[in-house]
């Protein structure tokens, strides 16, 4: 067996390293900074995937696919995304690669070299634009509503799987409007859409809010964001949405003819997450021995072992189980490995994150029993094995409940409400979490307390309730409280 | 109105590219070479992709991703491979762009060039194998059966929607067995999954054979293939299943340890289909008003117009039909755009292939009755709108059946057995086609066959009886006849 999996108190980072890789999620590449995705973790995915493709589906979104390259110049037809994106682009040069002369291999053809550079897409507001100016000539043609499924590539120095790699997978959705108001009203519809996909299907609380200016997504006129609070108190933006005003209509010149027959500039929307869930799930729900997935998502969600070993009659009775679970929709395997001991079986399904294993032993046979066993709090109980089915249906959705009731609770007791800069710096150095606290709304003191604290500001919460209050550094008035936190 | 499509019988090439664009397949790009897959055409290969992901999973397949670069070197790891893929390469040399100083834009930063230049991948095999060297050690890591679905780029110079751009989309299934013969069953059977599914979803009829040496996949030991035969008597290769023998393991040092405690090397194989598909599909069923889809695959299955607008009566019975048919899973659509014409919107979900359509008129409601129109032959019958759902179930497997009947039949119709090189060039010339012909088993002879005739040998078809004859150009005798076909 592989090393064991360094202990969450002992260093966080390399607990999440070492179960990413343990846990078969992921595996580091020959490429820097781009991972692979191995089986578990893509199917873990897939299973998201597969749930906010319905929902943008229910939401009257369709599905389009755009080019993986972008022409170099569309960067820069839009100031601020330029300026956001230009310092992480992997760029093609070159179209052809030719042997090398001596032989020793393939080198860059220089006779290959492209007219215009491509960058490989870091997002795909630009080219989508440039499109959307043909398909977009009156009102009737709006609202324009397209998602994508794609690998976009951000250039990053130091990188983490799902964290933050140089590729990664994600949707990004871009749409089109008629009127500021319902282009505002759509990037809160999706902002909702992935705050009830974190919440109902991740267990995973988040807090919807706005960012500060500085914090914007390259080329927006408001950014909105899900914030999720990790185990080791750090803070994970997990999904953006963003108001585009009429920044990218103007940049790529797309109007269209209202109603009254005059040509408007479009209103824009853009929204997205990516593979980054996956360590956002990591990080809220697992522990030492491993992967705590919520059966939502579990990409399996029951698994079966006899016990000592693959033999009758556990295996009859394990398959009446199994039958009857998969009547249910439950997803569920038998573990047929006849090399492999029930003690190491245990530890690699615990590991791998599976919500529910049962067990089954010559002596439960007699008795007519199964134990059955729930990875979240490692509670076992052992119950007569026909109304095992019945069972495990309603453990599943204990197990999801009790994942976002713990997670709730995690962040209630990490979110603080501080009034001074020495608690601020205090709570940050003791015990990290979300801290609530009053900011003058400039720049500049946001970027001081960074610099002093590392912490950023996360959001403005959507749901802040109006409180008068001081800055804690400026002491200038404030009237509500903003979420901040060291973050991923 | 945008221009007309051009028919079929004054240009077929016209005739593609003007209804891939009309219907709404797809657009063409700024980034030369590579296309807009737009919203009906995406649909389009979700449900090929859904299809094949189940037969994939079905045959004990998962999914995994990996990395979109390759690192130069790895490519001439393999002498074949990189013979094949070099010329084609999107080459990624810097990492940033910068403002440039005079303030005009963006220019690559000299600064940020890569050490090794890395590629952007054309197919995996590199990458993948570099990968197992890790994940296999033993004969109980093995088979390892990984699917991969993904984006992939070869830069070509003549490029057409789906049937050959520079990016398209595509799966790459690479496995590996510790066995020969475990990997030619596992080649031969995904040719067979793309067989089946060609015929029983896409309604599409297909040779299996083997690709001659100089038609193989570069790299592989045996390319195994399917080959359809388009409208213009064109033969288009429409999923390819390599068994690789042990280069890519050799190339890249994977082995594993056998039973008997012994080091050999694995055993490889690789097998894709990709948007290319649906340029196939086009080219096989539909007609000069548009497109015509098998319902099995076709994003949308039933719409129902009401005549002479959207008005009562005729919209309450529209939506009862439209429940019994949802209640059966069948996909259906009510047209409630009351800005068109019902003539316009019959057109219009002509040319975008919807295979029925259910017309309710104020007329048919007095007597009951609705009109049903079938997209393939364009028949109409008046029916008791109460037998609506039955009829229409009934009629889409009836469409599904009869569209590969009819391709069936013309692909019988257009092959041609031929003894002369003169009638196989007659017959090129005057009819195209699959064209059955000996040949000696010269890579000098194919080539020579080529030159004059731009035919080339699409297989030698597996189900070919064993026939003494004598080669079309040199006499030698040849023990069966191969397929040979102007190709896409």
């Amino acid at each position: 067996m592989a090393k064991a999996i360094t202990p969450r108190h002992v260093d966080y980072a390399e607990w999440y390293n070492d179960l990413v890789i343990r846990s078969g999620l992921a595996d580091y590449s020959a490429v820097r900074g781009c991972m692979i995705i191995k089986p578990l973790g893509y199917a873990l995915w897939e299973n998201m995937r597969a749930v906010l493709d319905r929902m943008f589906k229910e939401t009257g979104h369709v599905n389009a696919y755009f080019p993986l390259f972008i022409p170099k110049s569309f960067l820069s037809r839009e100031a601020q995304h330029v300026e956001g994106f230009a310092k992480e682009c992997a760029v093609v040069t070159h179209h052809r690669l030719k042997l090398a002369d001596d032989g020793s291999g393939v080198v860059v053809d220089p006779d290959a070299k492209l007219e215009e550079e491509l960058i490989v897409r870091p997002t795909s507001e630009t080219i989508i634009w440039h499109t959307y100016r043909e398909w977009i000539q009156s009102y009737r043609d709006l609202p324009l509503l397209i998602n994508q499924w794609a690998n976009v590539v951000r250039w990053e120095l130091r990188t983490r799987p799902f964290l933050r790699t140089a590729e990664f997978l994600w949707q990004e959705g871009h749409t089109a409007h008629a009127t500021r108001q319902e282009a505002i009203a759509e990037a809160e519809r999706m902002l909702d859409v992935y705050a009830r996909f974190a919440e109902e299907y991740m267990a995973m609380p988040v807090v919807r809010g706005i960012k500060t200016p500085s914090e914007r997504f390259a080329g927006a006129e408001e950014t909105y964001c899900i914030e999720a609070l990790m185990q080791d108190g750090k803070a994970l933006q997990a999904g953006t949405s963003h108001f585009l005003g009429q920044n990218f209509a103007k940049a790529f010149d797309v109007t269209f003819l209202d109603q009254n027959n005059q040509r408007q500039y479009v209103w824009a929307t853009s929204w997205g997450v990516s593979t980054r869930l996956i360590g956002a799930l990591v990080m809220t729900h697992s522990d030492d021995d491993g992967l705590v997935l919520p059966p939502r998502l579990a990409p399996l969600q029951v698994v079966i072992i006899t016990i000592p070993t693959v033999e009758e009659p556990q295996m009859t009775v394990a398959r009446q189980i199994a039958d009857a679970l998969g009547r249910q929709g439950i997803s569920v395997e038998i573990d047929t490995d006849d090399t492999k001991r029930a003690g190491f079986k245990f530890a690699e399904y615990e590991l791998r994150g599976v919500p529910v294993r049962i067990a089954i032993g010559k002596r439960d046979v007699e008795h007519g029993t199964v134990e059955i066993a729930r990875r979240d709090t490692k509670e076992k109980v052992t119950i007569p094995s026909e109304s095992a089915p019945d069972y495990v249906r309603a453990l599943l959705e204990e197990i999801q409940r009790s994942l976002l009731d713990r997670a709730k609770r995690f962040v209630a007791d990490n979110t603080h409400y501080v009034d001074t800069f020495e608690d601020f710096e205090r709570i940050l150095e003791e015990r990290g979490g979300f801290v609530m606290a009053h900011w003058d709304g400039t720049a500049q003191t946001e970027a001081l307390i960074k610099e002093r604290t590392k912490a950023t500001i996360r959001c403005i919460p959507l749901n802040a309730e109006p409180e008068e209050g001081r800055c804690i550094v400026t002491g200038k008035p404030s009237h509500r409280r903003v979420l901040f936190a060291r973050a991923y």
